[in-house]
């Protein structure tokens, strides 16, 4: 019975992670509230507060419930794995409600004054790192390249790309925004032989998102 | 006498921009108003409409007012010209109230909404091509760049860059991440011997900002 339970509230909780990203989405951190967040997940606002404390704590959490939409999906290894997480994200990014929100909050002023939107930028960069150190165990990266400044360089070029792909499509060319900033990275990060294996088009999207 | 009338009501919409820009920097697009401008410009509401019919005028000049802090500092050309903006940019984003909420502006969600700030991108976009385009003529750039691809890149990376940087130091380490990202990009877009000969480095913005 208490396991029984205990699973329940993990998909509530998931439930009302996932209602309030979809808010957040629509209307920002300031635009949204606990009534709205009632409304949109079906539950009360008593089964909210037994889960968060906030308004505050929601957003912190959508934001760094981002990672789990795209790694679970991901088998390749090192600088491919590398590679694959962006090109899920840039393609999740326009319809996934938790990539959508978890990005609008940690590029939004009033979220910064709120919480630690760092958190965000962080989680990002340390999966992007862990793949680059694997990267270079395996070999496949330039001897100059170090994995933490690339990884940060990549947190910031994707949260500036979706904006800029945000602006002039609606996001949709953000895969495709991808796909040509990795023509010019590969090169920069990698050995020849890894480039020359390396799989980053619309192909490899289409096989990774289905 | 109309010469001296025009040259005065130059300096004066120069002067609102700027005073425009520091409200905007300070209190974001929403916040702001066009009494509190009046306020901070010490000029009258008459003044004001004289030269922007609305606040949305008045954030979308301050807006494409990001290159004039910037440009006119240059002498170089080709690539040298292009790291040269990108980091006298770095350096004066973090005093420049222009810089400062042009930025704020083109990255507002509710900017995205009252005005076109796409031209923001595109502004900055089309500077970065034209000196990838000289790049291209005086023979610097490998073969495989496209200087529009690569001058969006880095519009997206500069636009997230300052963002990551504002929430983990409040842009104090910005100018340091954009030298770290001219020690990957360079070789990924230009060949040797300019790789060789460009000057990225912390001595290269105290040389170009004083």
């Amino acid at each position: 019975m208490a396991v029984l339970k205990q699973e329940r509230a993990v998909r509530t909780r998931a439930h009302i992670i996932r209602s309030a990203a979809d808010v957040f989405d629509r209307l920002g951190f300031s635009g949204a509230s606990i009534s709205k967040i009632v409304k949109e997940s079906g539950t009360t606002q008593g089964a909210i507060y037994f889960h968060f404390k906030s308004k505050e704590e929601l957003a912190y959490e959508v934001m760094r419930a981002q990672p789990e939409v795209v790694v679970p999906q991901l088998g390749a290894e090192g600088l491919q794995r590398l590679v694959d997480t962006t090109l899920v994200w840039s393609r999740r990014l326009q319809e996934d409600v938790i990539l959508r929100a978890g990005v609008r909050l940690a590029t939004d002023p009033a979220c910064v004054i709120a919480f630690d939107v760092t958190d965000s930028y962080g989680d990002w960069a340390g999966i992007f790192e862990e793949c680059l150190i694997e990267a270079r165990g395996r070999g496949e990266l330039h001897d100059h390249v170090d994995p933490r400044q690339a990884a940060e360089l990549l947190v910031g070029l994707l949260t500036g790309t979706q904006m800029y792909s945000e602006v002039v499509s609606g996001r949709a060319d953000l895969p495709g925004r991808m796909v040509n900033a990795w023509r010019l990275l590969a090169p920069a990060l990698a050995v020849p032989e890894t480039v020359e294996a390396l799989r980053a088009d619309q192909e490899r999207i289409a096989a990774l998102c289905g």
